[in-house]
């Protein structure tokens, strides 16, 4: 077993790696307040894992209540999230209960933002069941639901006591779904460590194979890196880089998911077509050679993940832009590339050069 | 002009207690991240204060935008917290935009949480017009909506930048609710300050006949009690004491607005009866005289509050006790007074205690 540490002061909290943890309860046990827990899970997971981790619960004389929500990200909105609230209430959860996430990011989002905001606030473990929300969500606290007019845009900044990542649950995932994972894996490589990035180009073939060695190295530096960031800007307030960095190709795959429809592309994906677009814009910018921006393209094509957006149209794709929270008192930041493993946050591109990025990197409507 | 801190660290906040204030932009302005913000306020109090601090800011070069809810605690759910979350997002509200709450504890509840949980919590400015909110809920950073299940269950702990009390507002208050907020200054006596007491029953009469100067001296020295209480209490973890102690009268009181339906009976009608059973029951356990117990509803009584509960049936009121928050792990915990001024968290009630202290206060069902 892996262990990391997301160092917060007080709210600081450890990430356990490792095969099997699914089915070692006392790595939970051991950080409930009380003996009630309220696990959250949704249709897709529940059949695979839920009966495995009761089961241990159970025996260790924890009560244990459920809510087994809709799947995907178009359930992820103020109606699924009142069945849990509904749960809580309906089994008397208090503010010692602990609310357990099992399953992907949207699971994740969904049940750190009940725990946030369920009588102000009650304990929260992270059992992410993707890889995606194991390298990612799962990490920093952020939680939160969609709103019809924009992505989480309805939220908490929430840390988990324990994320448990079992890499076992892995074998279960839709390759689709490991891609778009390994689109945030790739993210950490390009935005702040080069050597990372090259590790990974070198064992892409292994990844996608699921090599359960190669995967559990993948987690750890991801987690590593996103530990970092998170701990010296837990509430992305810094004004120059920190945690924005972690947002490379999702102000433009933000406007991919909700023009297309929440739903459409996995998130990964839109985000993998939003890097490519950031990179064109870092080179138009003469930040980056042609040659980087190609490396890219074939890590994120080797990765099955797509590198040309859909046709929006570029309008749409700006106005889409302009509702997402990297805009700062009217402005529109981005997140660009200085060269492979340096990102920063950039307030001064023209609105041209945007729109240049932009149709050189999707369909034609 | 009067001035407390509430001290939190990095999330200390002044309270400024005066008559006109309203009228002084630059209290506000001066503490703003951007020149934009949302004015949360109701359909009772735009009437009468809006325009006034509309104006002052627009004079000010800041962009004003306000929603008006409907009034009154019936509202104070998830249907009424969406007319805010669209009123930011049609108004392309920013992480640096600060929302204003401009009304009663209820605006200041919804219009709190609102601004926790848009994009993940922006700045928030409180100013209360109701001698309830500017004593009690605009202090502290609670903020929330109810649930059916439950009175505040959904919510989020959420300091604001600026508490702004301006006097000059109770001149208009309904003589009910003047009553109603006299609850809570009253409280602060009976739970931790013998002496402010004393000055309450000495000064009740000026009180109720709105004398400007006894209003402001009751509301200072009612925040400087709660702003100690915060300070060392802050998210109500305390095992013994801490926040809790402000609850006194409150588990009877929610079980009363909640068994009437909100609305009903306003909140320091509610927590001025649950208050009388909270000391008839202190009274059974040895720790009140019964002429301690006279003296509490006389004040109550004097200053025009309900003594005596509604019919509601004993059983429902302790069903509906076992709902509030101040249940750690399924064992009913009580604010109970030891003695004047001295209150303390008590989970050792017998139930047929509790039973008797309900009967005693309350109208025959």
């Amino acid at each position: 077993m892996r262990e990391l540490t997301v160092a917060l002061g007080e709210r600081s909290y450890p990430i356990l790696i490792g095969s099997g943890l699914l089915a070692k309860p006392d790595l939970i046990v051991s950080r409930l307040p009380s003996p009630q827990v309220m696990i959250v899970t949704n249709t897709t997971v529940a059949p695979l894992f839920l009966d495995r981790l009761k089961q241990g619960l159970d025996q260790r004389a924890v009560k244990v209540a459920e809510v087994i929500l809709p799947d995907g990200e178009a359930h992820k909105n103020q109606e699924t999230l009142a069945l849990i609230y509904d749960a809580l209430l309906a089994n008397r959860c208090d503010r010692t209960t602990t609310v357990i996430a099992l399953g992907g990011g949207v699971v994740g989002d969904m049940a750190g933002y009940a725990a946030a905001t369920y009588q102000r606030g009650i304990p929260f473990i992270q059992i992410p069941t993707t890889l995606l929300s194991q390298v990612d969500s799962s990490v920093g606290g952020k939680t939160g639901i969609n709103h019809p007019r924009g992505k989480n845009m309805i939220g908490a900044f929430w840390q988990p006591q324990l994320v448990l990542a079992d890499t076992e649950t892995l074998t279960t995932l839709p390759p689709r779904e490991l891609s778009a994972g390994m689109a945030e894996v790739i993210k950490y490589g390009l935005i702040r460590d080069l050597p990372f990035l090259e590790w990974i180009e070198a064992n892409i073939g292994r990844l996608m194979a699921c090599d359960a060695e190669a995967l559990s190295e993948a987690i750890e530096r991801s987690c590593a890196n996103k530990a970092e960031v998170v701990a010296g800007d837990e509430r992305e307030t810094a004004k120059v880089g920190g945690r924005a960095l972690l947002n490379l190709g999702h102000t433009f795959g933000h406007a991919i998911e909700a023009g297309l429809g929440y739903g459409q592309w996995l998130h990964g994906e839109a985000v993998a077509a939003g890097t490519v677009m950031a990179a064109e814009l870092s080179r138009r910018l003469g930040w980056l050679s042609q040659a980087d921006v190609d490396r890219i393209r074939t890590l994120f094509a080797a990765a099955k993940l797509p590198v040309v957006g859909p046709a929006l149209g570029t309008e749409k794709y700006l106005d889409l832009m302009g509702h997402d929270k990297k805009v700062l008192a009217g402005k529109l930041r981005l997140v660009l590339l200085k060269g492979l493993g340096k990102a920063v946050t950039w307030g001064d591109t023209g609105k041209d050069d945007i729109f240049a990025a932009i149709d050189a990197c999707c369909k034609a409507a």
